[in-house]
């Protein structure tokens, strides 16, 4: 049943994953339209964007990081949406916004989490290179990286919706790139598309070795957002001072346990103080409010003079977005990641 | 036999240990007292400072940290010493100097690496609270663990040259201050004389519930400087936004091998992403240029206030340093470690 204009399909979390998600975990309903109240807007849902931020808040994992999903409620996520109803003086009917609506049809919204689209023909983009994950990339690299033009940056899930901006950003600032992705396609895209300097496949059997043959004069910034396998290889590289922002470590996200031994974090203690590497995790949500204007303004003007180049991985249907999720964990996507869910 | 004005004794490294050096990794020698050429100075050893990073140095552990030192050749160190014979412009015969001499009785200076002491009553304390163990508590805890009035701070090796200091400092500054350390004496000590709020003993069977226990607010500082379980116990209780300054983890320096897992490497990753955790390696000798100067004056008047206390552990004879040494890396010291090589 596709998008209507009289019931709200949405989709819940039905249960708490064990390891990789399975569409067991996810339950599409049905439920009643939403009415909107004084200063509401009613949201009808253009796009959705599936990233693996949301695998982290399908568990219990403590308050410190952004609020886990309760079972049986709405999976969260960042929307395109068209305003169709509006008690709210800042917003009218057929305004196109950036919102959080998550994986539903219609949702209510009070405005302060909406950005106005005005017409802009690529709205979708603001759920990737413009939005949530570019702006993950601009903060974490030009803020925590802090790459010098010469520096060598290495970057993994290249042509990821994060990996595929911090790579570009990087050598708008006079980096040399390093990226790493799983296929020799994405590889080939990351190079003759995005510019990357070279892109290694992370299931070369040769993968450690050929990483360290691209970076001959080490690694000054790598940018976490796979961890595993990935991360250990990187580790003996990096330089004196290197810096490491943490933005993820999907490698990890599906273990039910520890991987293991031998426990590996001396090693990484040790190269925390012999290389005097700064290491520093954020979340993006704690940086909107400095940064994200300055964003929006630079990275589209990248965007618009064809300097940064956005790829879309779209998949129709929102009964479509738990398996299209699920292979996003895999990394079975190739490029941003979202769910047209509904007419323009 | 003691020091003598004809003879060079030194203690050279006759072998890399496996695990905790033994006495057979250390060599007593006599050499020809080195003669001072244009520009040298020839220095008499009073103090020989020991400290965990010397366990580094006798190692081939890359060229990233700090040389090694090579077999056959004196180990290394701080050193008070007195100026002996002088080829110098700006040093004269009788002067005290904070000097490297390494673990020997006479060495030669071309004084670039010299502090002029003049008449210090308590000259040694250069060698800790008031040089570079002082100096490393000092920035890594200012500079890279910034903490805020009422903030935790949580410091091992609590009466050690590094912690002692550390804890004092986060004191002086508004922090609560948790620290660690190995038995009841030090655990008193650190409370009733250096006014830690608590201390914790690393050997109590229930070290860590005693550790979150002492830490209801969760930990705002860690100062890295013991590694291994201490490690594991704190990162569960660090909080939203704490810093992590990394200047040693001497738990592991000892280790032939990685310990047996599971790996808890993914566990550091998740907690330095959920938590926004900055951790940073530093080596103090990359912060003479900038920093030592504003630490000697204002560590000078704490000390000369009495606000903060230097406590020291006083060996005799220069024969006795590799059996010292030993006890500082199994934490049988209490206070900065120094060698009273010979008179003043």
């Amino acid at each position: 049943m596709p998008q209507t204009d009289t019931v709200n399909r949405r989709i819940v979390l039905a249960s708490r994953p064990n390891g990789l998600p399975s569409t067991h975990n996810f339950r599409l309903e049905q439920a009643e339209m939403p009415t909107p109240g004084p200063g509401q807007v009613l949201l009808r849902t253009e796009y959705l964007s599936l990233d693996p931020y949301m695998r982290n808040l399908m568990e219990e994992i403590g308050p410190t990081y952004a609020p886990s999903v309760p079972l049986d409620q709405t999976m969260v996520g960042g929307t395109i949406a068209r305003v169709v109803a509006s008690k709210h003086p800042q917003f009218r009917v057929g305004e196109r916004v950036l919102a959080n609506a998550g994986w539903q049809d219609y949702a209510l919204s009070d405005g302060q989490d909406l950005l106005a689209l005005g017409d802009d023909p690529r709205p979708s983009l603001s759920l990737g290179g413009l939005g949530m994950p570019g702006f993950t990339a601009y903060v974490g690299l030009l803020d925590i990286g802090q790459p010098k033009p010469g520096e060598t940056v290495v970057v993994a899930a290249a042509t990821g919706a994060v990996g595929s901006a911090v790579g570009q950003i990087a050598k708008l600032k006079g980096a040399r790139v390093v990226g790493i992705a799983g296929g020799a396609d994405k590889c080939r895209y990351a190079v003759e598309e995005l510019g990357f300097d070279v892109c290694i496949d992370r299931r070369d059997p040769q993968f450690e070795q050929r990483l360290a043959e691209a970076c001959p004069d080490g690694i000054d910034v790598y940018f976490e957002n796979v961890g595993g396998a990935v991360f250990d290889a990187v580790l003996p590289l990096l330089n004196v001072g290197a810096r490491v922002p943490v933005c993820g470590h999907i490698a990890d996200y599906n273990s039910q346990n520890l991987p293991a031994g031998p426990n590996r974090l001396p090693l990484l203690m040790a190269a925390v103080l012999q290389k005097r590497i700064r290491m520093q995790g954020f979340i993006i949500l704690d940086h909107y409010g400095e940064r994200f204007e300055a964003f929006r303004r630079e990275m589209g003007e990248w965007v618009a003079s064809g300097r940064i180049k956005l790829r879309e991985d779209r998949v129709d249907g929102l009964e479509n977005a738990p398996e299209a999720f699920i292979g996003l964990l895999q990394g079975r996507n190739f490029g941003k990641l979202v769910v047209r869910v509904g007419e323009g």
